[in-house]
């Protein structure tokens, strides 16, 4: 009998948050594998802001997501059934698997991940939201010691270990959170100032801590922060662009900061950034990241879900602030 | 007897395009030498935008102007008196001059400038803008063959040397001025599409002419401009900020770009650019600028206002695009 796959497909484009009229969750029987293809059972889906994006019919670093496809993602799965001489049965291979609990792949794109840590602990840290943070924030940052490094979205899977690769490097580090559990938790991390924008004027509460100007800042949400930032940025600032999590579900985006001018006074920068670029090197982060876990010096947290059902509430979770650390799904 | 001064003082901050109340036209007994020091004669005022900003009570790359101090000022002046061995009687000067006829300095931050070009054109391709056009684009643009560049302002003192250089450096430059008479200028000077904001919508005409796609945006206006070119730029595109004649003399800063996301997508980067920086390097620029000004490689022209009364209605034709060519004040 052939194997059935149960993938989400979508339907309809989302404005602001997704809803269940959105998608579709169908079941599909399974082809027979072609020579060179394998076949993956998905086990846990890494669930990130960009996705969002994809949702959304605008052109982007990847094509849009199309209507009737199967909503992509990032993910690690085991290779149960081979035809390719470079993976075996067992594998643990890590690629965009997708909203779907099963898929046949050539094997381009898919990695196989030797199982040294817990899956979702690799999804994070060793996963592209840590990878994106290592190169982001070393090469555009190119950090300095003593230097002030504002983070925002400080607890989430990039931000929080930006923050503390940030304390690796000797730098003074500020992170901007929402509510006080995650605060509390990148205070556990050993951050310098802990702002929560939701208990304070995140943007009064950066001018005093950071009276002394903002050497390097790294964005992942995008928003009126940035106007705040600019106002307090030192000679040669280096602003890194890496995430609009605060425009990625919104249909009006807001304005732009008012005080570009500031980067002609300070010339400073402002550069996007995104790990497509660093896919030749990311054994070079795996490497230096998965030595300082094993150092304990970054802290890391999943909040795991379960369920293929629950793909799409899952994604909302990053946009209503309900996860607490990397947004996983186990299948 | 001993000589006298005439100088322009600041009496009153002001908004939006200065007015005479603003400024007090004063006249002073000179002192006398004292060991050290230069009497130097104003010959030609170097009239600039970044004179509007130092009027302002906000911090900036130099302090504001202060109530009752002189007018800061680029030029070039005669020595008309020395008790300096680094100057000579009857050494042309170049240096911050200010809003008077006459001054006494002991000559650091003066450059003794030999009279090969007559002093307006030294002032414009080899003064202080047409060094920041070559340092802005060459340092932060990194030009190559085949490349799009945008220029907005690019009749103005700094935009056309930079459209020159783009098009020396063989890119398809596309440059944005007011009106038929500069856009016809700019015309003559080779640029490949020149399009006039005034008759045109400039952000549809964009859409069109460079419709490949932008990989290089040299800004020396600000505003809403460079929303349209984010839309349209390329992979690793450069946008290089070195004015925002558009927010100098007004009160409400305009709104920021909302599409800031573009340099996520595109790793694109924005920087501010200030010639203080280069200051050690400027020999460099003035050898390679002037061998381009002889082959006629670069076209320039010189408005040239008269008269020390006239300084601050001088200063207004920067803001309201009066000026054709650098602006000039000869003393």
């Amino acid at each position: 009998m052939s194997l059935t796959n149960k993938m989400w497909i979508l339907k309809t484009r989302p404005k602001g948050l997704v809803e269940a009229s959105n998608f579709e969750l169908i079941e599909e029987a399974m082809p027979e594998l072609n020579e060179g293809d394998i076949l993956i059972q998905t086990e846990y889906l890494s669930v990130d802001p960009t996705q969002r994006m994809w949702l959304t019919d605008v052109p982007g670093y990847l094509p849009p997501i199309q209507i009737d496809e199967v909503i992509r993602s990032g993910g690690m799965g085991r290779v149960i059934k081979s035809k390719n001489p470079n993976f075996k049965e067992g594998n643990l291979v890590s690629g965009l698997v997708g909203w779907q609990t099963h898929l046949i792949s050539d094997g381009k794109g898919f990695r196989v991940i030797p199982e040294l840590l817990p899956i979702p602990t690799m999804l994070n840290v060793l996963g592209l939201t840590g990878i994106t943070a290592y190169f982001g924030f070393l090469e555009i940052g190119k950090p300095k010691e003593g230097e002030t490094v504002v983070v925002s979205g400080a607890s989430g899977a990039t931000g929080s270990v930006v923050a503390q690769i940030a304390k690796i490097k000797g730098c003074n580090v500020i992170g901007i959170a929402g509510g006080e559990e995650k605060c509390g938790w990148l205070e556990d991390c050993g951050i310098d100032h802990v702002i929560d924008y939701k208990s304070t004027e995140a943007t009064k509460e950066l001018r005093k801590i950071a009276s002394a100007g903002i050497d390097i800042y790294f964005d992942n949400v995008g928003g009126p922060l940035l106007e705040a930032v600019l106002y307090q940025i030192n000679q040669k600032a280096r602003i890194i662009i890496c995430g609009s999590i605060s425009n990625y579900a919104s249909e009006d985006l807001p304005v732009g900061p008012r005080n570009l001018s500031s980067l002609i006074i300070n010339r400073a920068k402002m550069e996007g950034f995104l790990i497509l670029d660093y896919f030749d090197r990311i054994d070079e982060a795996i490497q230096e990241l998965s030595k300082w876990l094993m150092e304990g010096k970054i802290k890391h947290r999943e909040d795991i879900q379960e369920g293929i059902e629950n793909c799409p509430k899952t994604l909302n979770r990053l946009f209503t602030g309900e996860n607490k650390g990397k947004q996983i799904l186990k299948i």
